[in-house]
């Protein structure tokens, strides 16, 4: 029996500058650019094995058999590798992520760009990195920043070959940590892409996105200069705006828990008082803690008695998604 | 020793659609309209007595001497009723609330209304409805509202004279209760006159002001035709709007606790089992639940067995500010 296999591993990664709504909802083609960086130590392994006995696609996470609306979603794209191989074999994808899903870490970002490099190399299909981000993008949007290593811009474009993620300082250039401040396992109740769905009907949605262009470049600036207080300010208030266009949407979106809220004030006040620490949140409760250099530990510390937090994980810079055996 | 001496009383009141942001600070013209309910048996008593052997304005708040700031802010207050009358007589000014001052509940709107009616009736200013409106306006901008009875619009105008509040329904034509979950009984951190002068460091403020006319439309609306379901989304998304651009204002304002968040979440759980309630809250931590007749006593049951609720105040909708004596 012939088969195609492949693993590959990407990280996580955590927006400094947040994805919030498309202007595509099929080719997931975002409203705004956005920034992040790869969460080293927070990812997926995925194996994806083509085989020419399997009737439908077969696929598991964390040794959990998918089924419907998940399955489907895998399925889908896988379709998209298929078609370029010219191939219609089915496959067992088997994917393993080392955090809890649908907890606000972007389980689906690692997710997408895993499987999109391990589909494409078991098929021996081979593309650039912008065009893995693509692919990957099709699957998850965030997942296009997944490709790339380091520190990553994702390009909002009107065109799926132009919207595209790419490293602009790699890994090693700014040793930021990010300490995951867990205080939900559990899953969201309404999921990323319903919630971008949604964007457009918050009145706030279209002055987020008309702004994005000037959040970037700051960004960007901070990031390059390795500027931790402008990057705070910044990081900080395109966190705000996301959350104040979901929480004016209609229906509304609350993410943030009580502990959420609670440790966004502290996080502020740990700042003034002189700690290199800010917050960032994605569609979820868990708190994102950027430190700066040197001020993990102690940010580490009080996280770790906190009131409401469950568990911290912690992840520096991490590299672009590859290949670990095919 | 001749006195010239009068007591006044107003209710306070719950903004449907907020007041947030001046385009004239020292006016205090508001950026956009605003709709209240006057809080019947919420509200502040003021005495003022103008008397010739005062060197000075001196005045009490619930027992306690004025200084400073809050001293000067009535001593202001007052000039614009001595400049009407042709006088230049001091006066003694002593001022009790029923509930905790700076603490969500605009204890300012009615400290203002009653100063306003009784230093003008204290020395024979005789003015409209609309002019005492404006003249309370100049105190504190949402003390226009307590001014008129009942259900209120205040009006955003360019000029001190046509911005004013007037009622658009009385007290008694819908029995709505106000709950007021006290969660935090400490003063504010960021005043409100100076959250006001932040409004506009949002990207979102300018959006939030342009669309006021519908949502104030939609509000009336819901009022004049007792349609709680409608009150309850515009309402809450008005609040919404409002804290969105709290929090995205440079530096942003967090007013919400913990508790305060978690309220919002239930509320939203008990709306949409059948109750008819719905939330909205000030610059404060306090969660106002506006009921629907017949639903306060099973919301009120929750609320007083609720994690981190201190206290509930309840208030039906109140009268005009008026005279006690004078």
């Amino acid at each position: 029996m012939p088969t195609w296999k492949a693993t590959a591993c990407s990280c996580s990664n955590i927006a400094f500058i947040k994805y919030w709504g498309n202007i595509d909802e099929r080719l997931r083609l975002p409203a705004n650019g956005s920034i992040s960086m790869n969460l080293d130590g927070l990812g997926t392994e995925t194996t994806v094995e083509f085989r020419d006995d399997l009737e439908c696609d077969v696929a598991t996470v964390d040794g959990q058999e998918m089924t419907g609306a998940a399955l489907d979603r895998i399925s889908r794209h896988l379709d998209h590798v298929r078609a370029m191989a010219g191939q219609s074999l089915r496959a067992a994808v088997t994917s393993r992520n080392n955090f809890p899903a649908g907890a606000g870490i972007a389980s689906s970002a690692s997710a997408f760009a895993a499987l999109s490099v391990a589909a494409t190399v078991a098929l021996n299909v081979v593309l650039s990195e912008r065009q893995l981000s693509c692919l990957a993008r099709l699957g998850s949007g965030s997942a296009a920043r997944s490709i790339p290593g380091g520190f990553v811009e994702w390009h909002a474009a009107a065109t799926h070959e132009e919207s595209f993620a790419e490293s602009f300082a790699p890994a090693d250039h700014w040793l930021l940590t990010d300490l995951v401040a867990i205080v939900s396992r559990a899953h969201k109740s309404t999921g990323s892409t319903e919630g971008h769905a949604l964007a457009a009907t918050s009145i706030f949605q279209e002055t987020r996105v008309k702004d994005a262009p000037r959040r970037l470049a700051l960004c960007k600036q901070a990031v390059l200069a390795c500027d931790f207080d402008q990057l705070a300010e910044i990081v900080e208030l395109d966190s705000n705006m996301m959350h104040a266009v979901m929480m004016t949407s209609q229906p509304p979106l609350f993410y943030w828990s009580p502990t959420t809220l609670a440790l966004m004030r502290s996080i502020r006040q740990w700042r003034a008082s002189g700690i290199g620490v800010c917050y960032t949140i994605d569609a979820g409760a868990n708190v994102h803690c950027l430190c700066a250099p040197g001020d993990e530990q102690v940010v580490s510390d009080r996280l770790s008695s906190y009131e409401g937090v469950l568990e911290v994980r912690r992840a520096g810079p991490g590299g672009p998604a590859r290949v670990v055996t095919g």
